[in-house]
């Protein structure tokens, strides 16, 4: 092998690769339940877009994430070959390969520290940026540790440090997950007990932000209290998802504008301090769609998931100081692209989320024109005949029945409402990237318990000295295994 | 961002990214029809055979191709976003978007030069290695130019050089399709002319092999003539199946053997020359088996391909002036791994094309038992009741049924007996891979037709020079476009 000049008569000092990348930020971005088909959908219907809709000539494009492949990452977890976004979580968060179910605590049920608990522990500042419930399983496992991610309220409580043995470990959390934060006394409240974690968040000091017009206060920097810690929950539940959101963009800030408004704060924060931040990002819709097999709403919340891949390189570019991963916890739905056209897709103004709530709260006297004149073209499916929609009516499952119309429209198939074991896509950014080193240094298949050790070597941590605080403090605090056992890698 | 020492008070010189890899020789292999699935099928095969059966304790391992993970793979064709492999071999071959049926031709039906003719012309070695017959699509657009890919016969011409209007552009020719270099006096000929490629072969100094002791005295050395060129050919039709092969190893070489005894022709060949050799290797039966939704027959021979990638790895460390890359065409069969457990897999010991051979070549009275004790435990489905046998002896579609049933056993979904539109995982290696640089360079997401112009770039040759030549004579030669259109991403 030679290596001959490209460029004449420069030499340029350089690194060798046993050189290791060390920076003050790690940003970790999880598309949850992203397939490699996911990335194909939304590139190809954006160059739709982009090039005329002539579906007989394609034209090969990429998008933000494209521009950053780097590998490829296994994510079996220790009691099954197709993972949950919990045990994935923990791997990548922690480093540990454990059963499906487990938030950040090992096969024994033992507690194992995050990367971002290891970060918070050095005095780096730490956020969390999700479009799920903030309490879900991919954000739990930086902040929270517990043998069941089903235990929502525990896991809220950890999150914010009201419970977790070492205290607030997250200096900024944004997401939905709103109704577990609020005593049950609030007739808007999902929890079982008198526990107020929005008081408890106040009186740490934190900013607590319940809605979009508090969430444009912070943005726009007009609000008092603008620096960390803060807390904003913009939905009860999960986020809407992208597509929705579109429509009514006044109800909650897009994962977009979220993690602007994060980087700004954390950036803001740690402009005269010793360390930086780490921040996890979770575009964590994308999987409630591969589950639901809603084929636009995924490919939304795909291209969303772009953008922020873009808005986080051009940051990285401004702030070199910064280095970032990004893969899936595992690939949802199965989803092929078995006779792929994504024009249909271009129709779709709605998720199937939305289709069934409008249809539950129709209270009209005529529900077949309902259907016909609204429901069926916000869905893209405009165009049926009479005797489609009499079987469309008279089927129990309006969700199954839709989605699989317009996933056969757009030549796409899914093969489960769950999880498979596909390895899934490796993208990685920082400003040695371009150089090659970094881009190298990167570069391959991992297992998914391999990452956090990566981002251990660049902000010098250790999660191991985080375990051992934790686990100073016994057990009991990790609540208990549920006997069913995981139903999350077969479906909600 | 920094780069520290991680090791103490070394400093070496080292190469910065402007610095483009040279090297003398150059490998690219094509798993066809090789999705992301694929490899987790065969890497968690190789783990429960490795560690023990316990499937609710999988393990991690990385097998040779994960060991070379690079990026990924955009496949779409000039007219359909899902390829079929004419197209995009006309792609990674010779660099340029075509219409799927197209053997190096462009849209408009004008050859297009090739890598390996490129590589011909500046006094390169040329090699096609293959599985299947080698005037199948994918050898075919390096070496052949016409409008339709079912036209084999044009095609093992143009390869074997007796049309091609350059001459032989290809020194070394191993895989199947025998049958069409025979006149059609020969009964096991499947030309409609006298042609004999084979005489033709011999009068241009090509040494000849047509079964396993000619190339085993090859292999060995004891062949008289073992210099290039040679062609060997040891099937009618397709090589068999990995799976098969392993039962009668006396009737074939498998791949890994063809590609160790073409690498060490090639060695010889240009252990003194100016110029070294480009080699294309194809594991190309991944592909059918995707495309008979053959399970079994999928693994194994996704399991001889990383066999050759270990063996390319472990030859590029011994030859450091080669550089490797290796990508699919495209994914086959909508694989996915929706329940996934490999252990049924273990069961089986032959192809659904095997299967279907015995079951026409039967017989014997009892079809039942014969199918009960024979081809059931062939296949992997022992242990069927009596009504499932019934079932399967009523059903017309014997193929289609044991696939299903092996599939579903397995946990493993197919969504087509055709092609699907997702990126295919990129591979490379080379000495300059482990120090960063080639690796660095060939990082990311890859439009299909970029990868030729990068090996232009490593052997300092050009297809642009070729196309010139081609289109000097006309387009006469390159036959007519057929007028169904293609059905290959559809199926066979």
């Amino acid at each position: 092998m030679r290596y001959a000049l490209s460029l004449v008569g420069l030499l340029v000092p350089c690194s060798a690769t046993w050189l290791l990348p060390q920076a003050r930020n790690f940003i970790y971005i999880v598309p949850d339940g992203y397939g490699q088909a996911s990335q194909t959908i939304a590139r190809d219907y954006v160059s739709l877009l982009q090039n005329g809709e002539n579906a007989d000539a394609p034209v090969s494009i990429k998008l933000a994430a494209d521009e950053m492949v780097i590998g490829t990452v296994q994510t079996l977890s220790s009691d099954n070959f197709i993972t949950d976004s919990a045990a994935s979580a923990t791997a990548f968060g922690c480093g540990v390969k454990t059963y499906n179910d487990a938030i950040a605590v090992d096969d024994d049920g033992q507690p194992v520290g995050s990367i971002l608990e290891a970060a918070h522990m050095e005095g780096f500042k730490t956020g969390l940026v999700v479009t799920s419930t903030i309490n879900h399983a991919t954000p739990a496992c930086y902040a929270a540790h517990v043998k069941d991610r089903d235990s929502y309220e525990k896991i809220a409580e950890h999150e914010i440090g009201y419970s977790h043995p070492l205290g607030p470990q997250v200096d900024l959390l944004l997401g939905g997950g709103r109704c577990y934060f609020k005593p049950q006394s609030d007739s808007t409240s999902c929890r079982s007990d008198d526990v107020d974690l929005f008081g408890f968040a106040k009186k740490k000091g934190f900013r607590v932000m319940q809605d979009r017009k508090a969430f444009d206060e912070l943005k726009k920097g007009t609000a008092k209290a603008a620096n960390l810690p803060y807390i904003g929950l913009f939905n009860d539940g999960q986020m809407m998802y992208e597509i929705d959101r579109l429509r009514k963009p006044e109800q909650e800030p897009s994962l977009l504008e979220m993690v602007e408004t994060a980087l700004n704060s954390l950036d803001r924060a740690t402009k005269w301090t010793r360390k930086g931040y780490f921040l996890m990002i979770e575009a964590s819709r994308i999987d409630h769609a591969g589950h639901a097999n809603d084929a636009a709403a995924h490919l939304f919340d795909t291209i969303m998931y772009n953008d922020v891949m873009k808005f986080v390189r051009e940051w990285i570019d401004k702030h070199p100081d910064t280095i970032m991963m990004s893969a899936a916890d595992h690939e949802t739905g199965g989803l092929t692209l078995n006779g792929f056209d994504p024009l249909p897709l271009k129709e779709v103004s709605m998720s199937i989320e939305e289709v069934e709530r409008l249809w539950e709260d129709f209270n009209g006297t005529d529900r077949r024109a309902y259907l016909a004149d609204t429901i069926l073209p916000g869905y893209g499916l405009s165009g049926l005949n009479e005797s489609e929609i009499d079987t469309i009516l008279s089927n129990d499952d309006l969700e199954s029945d839709l989605t699989s119309r317009l996933s056969s429209k757009a030549g796409i198939n899914w093969s489960t409402g769950g999880h498979t074991a596909s390895d899934v896509t490796l993208h990685g950014y920082g400003s040695g990237w371009r150089g090659g080193n970094l881009k190298a240094d990167m570069a391959g298949n991992w297992d998914n318990t391999e990452l956090p050790v990566y981002i251990e070597g660049v902000l010098k941590v250790k999660m191991s000295k985080v375990t051992e605080k934790l686990r100073a403090q016994g057990t009991d605090w990790v609540g208990k295994r549920s006997e069913g056992g995981s139903n999350h890698i077969h479906g909600h």
